[in-house]
């Protein structure tokens, strides 16, 4: 397997290539579009043929790279089945498989940051957009998000996992690169096993965040794959 | 093996946390002050016992957390053994084997950047510093830093890995996270193999860098290992 953890400073959004060492299938898993370049020369010096562009969900943050990456190699883009998904080429459903090369990528519905969210299980490592980050998790007040569901979501379907599987987030704001589903059990401040949901919700109902700039247009532009 | 990469967002610096599985001994890689107590929360969280406080190098850019590091778990400081060597509590020489659990460190010297820049091996992780970074490499205009010797360093000793031998820099500015020894081979374009050290050289000696801040000031607190 090959791997690469690629960062986006401006906006602390992790992007995720992977492909198969020997057939050179690749996919990529939330690729910004400021990133394009940097991302597309990478592809290409490693001779990588790009099958999946994945997003874990529509992002409110920043744009995807996704229409770039598709007219430059050619690949699908996919996303939840959900009422914003008619653009991307493939709609997923939960518990769905795809595969590049020999390795699988089970898709997993993990709703509640927001109604389009997915993670995406590739071996040991849950690729789990911003359902559950290290010592945090997304937030539920836009997009139809839901205090309910992603508790569900994490408790009920990512710390179900295997301990000792990798956790490698949308993004981080501390440096951290990933984590293990085992210390989010011990020592996410809102998600641990020791929290129950009225602790979670009274956490995640006095965030007092501010909106992400430009929001409404962000949603719009991811909901058609990054075109502008 | 449990393996961590960690990013500091101002100094743009990679720390390395490695440890066994089993025995949760422990070693890290260029840790950074400001750092400090993110970096001794997780050790302490993962139930690690740090053994060494590894330095790449004396660092100009950032200051190492070796001293407070070393005051909170009793982990040795160490570093290559050269003239600002002797605060650390061990002194390591060019393939010199540490050990921490299962696993082996060969100390790689790999000069060039500064006098003091040694390399560290751990499995198929070379953890280069300063010396070959991600499609780039450290200048040579200061610390007795030299063109030849790090082409040297570069092309006799870190190329002489394995191709499939993964790349883990102390700095990136682009958000790569790694790399592998094929693709700086390849791609790497101070030090690709279709250069030659005059290409190398004449490359290296236009950067025209402005010297960091506090630069003088850095160095003799690292030399220190890091006490301010």
């Amino acid at each position: 397997m090959i791997f690469r953890q690629l960062f986006d400073k401006n906006t602390n959004t992790y992007s995720y290539l992977l492909a198969d060492s020997q057939s050179l299938d690749a996919v990529i898993i939330d690729p910004v579009r400021e990133q394009f370049q940097r991302d597309y020369k990478l592809i290409e010096q490693m001779n990588l043929k790009l099958k999946y562009i994945l997003e874990t969900h529509i992002h409110a943050d920043h744009i995807t790279s996704a229409a770039l990456l598709k007219e430059a190699t050619g690949a699908q883009t996919a996303i939840s089945s959900h009422d914003g998904s008619k653009n991307f080429d493939t709609q997923l459903n939960d518990k769905q498989i795809l595969e590049f090369g020999r390795h699988k990528i089970t898709c997993l519905k993990t709703v509640g940051h927001t109604n389009s969210c997915m993670s995406f299980l590739v071996d040991n490592m849950i690729f789990s957009g911003d359902a559950l980050m290290i010592r945090s998790c997304g937030r539920t007040d836009f997009q139809n998000g839901s205090n309910k569901e992603l508790f569900n979501s994490v408790r009920n379907i990512l710390f179900k996992l295997p301990d000792h599987t990798l956790v490698y987030p949308a993004h981080n704001y501390e440096g951290f690169t990933n984590s293990t589903i085992l210390e989010e059990k011990n020592y996410n401040p809102r998600l641990k096993l020791t929290n129950n949901f009225s602790d979670f919700a009274c956490i995640m109902d006095n965030l007092n965040l501010s909106l992400p700039k430009n929001i409404k247009v962000n949603i719009k532009i991811n909901q058609n794959i990054g075109k502008i």
